[in-house]
């Protein structure tokens, strides 16, 4: 049976901008299904396991930056989106999450596929609402189509997040041949005319005022996605010496002369004064760095967020103004109205960021070959204008630690919650988007984790994936702690037998494997030719070895920067 | 750093009899695994997939009926657990499970793996605790000490259930060397005293009265694990014409005069007026017949349901009567006291369900080789004292429809949610608990759902599976509705193209196939014998046949039941 304000919601959908939804199979959600799949303006992509198509979806709004829709049945299929649901609210990226249920009056009474959808993604969505389960009276249709206008206008309004649809069905749910879906019925279509915040005069002699007694500004951007302009901003708030600017990996903002490079020796002049910011401006979400983020916890400074609106962290200890305008509109005004920093502030991090970018790839040279190496290898080889997808947990530290400066490419990691169960899924998604060339440098742990990522019928020719196979989860092998325990195999690092050579087999992805430099110099000259299928390279190492790796990097580094011999004032 | 309080959370679970735990990997949980692990009556095993991993602790728990611990780190982590914890809520399951969090005050701050943890679960817990996050005040260690007990006692309460600990910690995680884990400090160790609940004298006159106005028992036991004292009971109320008796597959409740075809008569009996009882009686959870629960909802019989306490479903839309004590204590009751039913009714049931088992051999004959005739020829085989595990959806309807009489092994199938998301992982579960033959049967949309259930270190020689692969959703192919839509196979059935062979080659299972009855008979031979890795067969047969063959199946029966030729009182 056709039931018209689902046919209506569909149709708002459409007319809103939202043209891709990733569905699941199921028996109570064909109603929906089917509405989808006719819509001419909708494309439709069917994946079976519910966690890997909501990291999909999560993977394809992220480069859309509109909501995508995702449609499953009753039951613990709804579940199943969780994990993706809660990345896609802490990093502020729109879903539509349309749930088919069984009406009230069956729910705890021992139906199949039956739980308590209602609310089910709790304080992990921005809004959830719950369709009516039947249309008599007038004002059942005209909820439903507030509903429908509501929920998109709430995942779309800044900050975006994730937005839970509940729709109740009751069988019959396929149409007769005799009826017809009919996207034109009247209904209401809401639209917005937001207006923009910006800085007042008033604002701006204050903030004015405020920043002419600081004189040691960091400025910190999080997470965020590529911005050209801003980028332009804080290269003139550099060039003038108005700031320094740290510029994690994830924030996509790093240029030639922002400090990429904290991660290695903050640890070594954290308590230096001559670091110590007294202002930190940051904007975005989180950093990965975690000796950048105690440094910041510890250095004493006031803080100033920018961000439109939404909920305010007060990630390093010290918010003191939250700015209510764009990243932009500030910088706008922080480039005309900032005075010139202080020197040796400046010359300390600078000087120290240069000493690391001159000796990294002389000391990567030296040391044996292993994840740390081929990360520092491949990275030059990505392809300009591409997007490189980094998994959690050590593809984006290690990432971090190699400092790329203003990279061609896009930076892509799920620092929402951080976890590492939807990396592949994500990478999908954004190869759907796209034709521009997508790589994901993941761990085998990650890997293996959301291998159900792959499982559809869907061409990827434009997905590369570099697994660093350790065959562990050789993060516990590099952090401080696990690395004494005795459970530490078992408990902590996991081993796990896989590879990646069957997987590939059975997907039809071409395979490529190096275990040592030579091999991966040869891959890398082909690795990212156009393709057909999906490739993947797997890079192995031992986990043990990279971690004396890592230890001898660090070391190395630690020896150079607090070398006295040297000339550099640190 | 060793917090005493989660010792002796440790200590507690170890002396209430909970002896066994599944870890998955993390920094901010490691004071959890650690204590775990180190616990000389805690049997720990490592899972990386979250997902898998409550699955699997779900399939120990169903078979120890035991609380099985689950400890995950914070983040998203804990939502992996979801599908399982929800099945474990409405299939009655305990579970334990213990999240790692951090402090309150790092919630929203946008640091590494923090979501909002408290009561994340939602309504699928029976309880939610937030453990203290630091110690200072001696009523902290006895509220640490309280939960720790009262969470226990929860998830083992009948009806049993997940009950979910989220604590919060704080660096460092790790002990140093000179710090030693004492399981024996004071703690607070709860016990009950429960008592059981049985009828009064007052309430049997009562019943004794009430059911002296029945004819026409029907007794419909739900999900129930194999209990040989109440099947016993059962029987001799059969034996003594008090009821009828109709055994779902999945209520390991049958015997050989059962009912067990009624899958097949119901269809074309439903409206007969001798087969409506006037009085069902029911226990344990849901069943699987749709035409069984459509038939009891229209009969018009008033529904008494004995259930010792907990929240009661009105599957049947009759509840009349909560018989609040044990089966066994009713039954007890009842085979002293009810009188013989109406013998039209007994019979009416019993020669339409002898008419099927006569002639469903015959008829399995005839048909052409699929999924149907494999799940038949498959049953006979499997090892007696075993454990079959039947995946949702196709799967455990089959083996409804096969109406195995007294079969010697025990049904298990996760139809609390009836999701297709755990069954790989249960049944991995259950192969840890047991050295008994574990056999699997499932289809290939579930098979790969849950391949990370095999992706870990342990060994599992009694496990077998066997794939029904027609390598798709072949479910929608068979019910009506979705069979006539053009989006059939894209958005339904959703065609996929893997089968087992390189799964098997890389876990080192050994792997057998069947295209045909020949192939499958030899298999069969060798299939059960003893091994040191699990054994998969995969039965392939092509998803349009074997509707086909489901429909020939259905339409011989009908015409067996209604051809006025036969002799049979129908």
């Amino acid at each position: 049976m056709i039931i018209q304000p689902i046919i209506d919601l569909v149709a708002i959908v459409a007319k809103s901008g939202i043209h891709q939804a990733i569905l699941s199979p199921g028996s109570r959600c064909a109603p929906l299904t089917l509405a989808f799949a006719r819509h001419k303006d909708i494309h439709c992509r069917t994946i079976s396991d519910e966690r890997s198509a909501a990291f999909i979806a999560l993977g394809m709004a992220q480069q859309l930056d509109k909501a995508v829709v995702l449609v499953c049945t009753s039951g613990s299929a709804a579940l199943n989106y969780a994990p993706a649901v809660a990345e896609a609210y802490f990093q502020q990226v729109p879903l539509l999450i349309i749930t088919a249920d069984r009406p009230k009056e069956w729910i705890d009474q021992w139906d199949g596929q039956t739980i308590r959808q209602e609310n089910i993604y709790g304080n992990h969505v921005k809004g959830s609402f719950n369709f009516p389960d039947e249309f008599s009276h007038p004002d059942k249709v005209w909820h439903a189509h507030r509903i429908s206008n509501e929920a998109i206008k709430l995942a779309q309004t800044y900050p975006y997040g994730p937005v839970h649809i509940n729709i109740p069905l009751r069988e019959p749910f396929y149409p007769t041949k005799e009826e017809q879906y009919d996207y034109e019925q009247p209904h209401i279509l809401y639209s917005e005319i937001t207006g923009i915040t910006v800085l007042t005069e008033d604002d701006k002699i204050k903030l004015k005022h405020a920043l002419s007694s600081f004189k040691k500004i960091l400025i910190v951007p999080g997470q965020h996605k590529p911005d050209d302009l801003l980028k332009s901003l804080l290269d003139q708030a550099i060039d003038g010496d108005q700031g320094v600017l740290v510029a994690d990996g994830i924030s996509n903002m790093s240029s030639i002369n922002s400090i990429t490079y904290h991660d290695h020796f903050l640890p070594y002049h954290a308590s230096h004064e001559t670091y110590k910011p007294d202002l930190i401006i940051s904007f975005g979400k989180s950093i990965i760095s975690k000796s950048l983020k105690r440094f910041l916890r510890n250095s004493g400074a006031e803080h100033w967020h920018i961000q439109e609106n939404g909920y305010l962290p007060d990630t390093y200890q010290s918010l003191a103004i939250h700015i209510k305008t764009h990243p932009i509109d500030f910088f706008n005004f922080f480039i005309k109205n900032a005075t010139a920093i202080d020197v040796n502030f400046k010359d300390s991090w600078t000087l120290a960021d240069q000493k690391v970018a001159d000796n990294i790839g002389e000391i990567l040279k030296q040391v044996d070959f292993g994840e740390y190496k081929s990360f520092y290898k491949i990275l030059p080889h990505l392809p300009s204008s591409s997007k490189l997808h980094l998994s959690n947990s050590m593809g984006v530290r290690y990432y971090n630690f190699l400092g790329a400066k203003s990279p061609t490419y896009e930076v892509i990691c799920n620092r929402g919650t951080s976890g590492i169960d939807g990396s592949n899924s994500t990478a999908v998604g954004c190869a759907f988007t796209t034709k521009d060339p997508i790589t994901l440098i993941t761990g085998d742990m990650a890997f293996f984790y959301d291998r159900n990522a792959f499982w559809h019928n869907y061409s990827m020719p434009n997905l590369r994936i570099i697994i660093m196979n350790n065959h562990a989860g050789g993060i516990f092998r590099l952090i401080e702690g696990p690395s004494d325990q005795p459970e530490l195999e078992e408990f902590f690092e996991t081993r796990q037998a896989l590879d990646a050579e069957h997987l590939c087999r059975e997907l039809g992805f071409k395979y490529f494997r190096a275990e040592n430099e030579q091999t991966l110099d040869e891959v890398m000259k082909i690795f990212f030719h156009k393709s057909v299928h999906p490739q993947i390279l797997e890079v192995f190492s031992d986990s043990k070895a990279n971690a004396e790796i890592f230890q001898r990097v660090k070391s190395d580094i630690k020896n150079l920067l607090t070398d006295s011999s040297q000339n550099y004032s640190l």
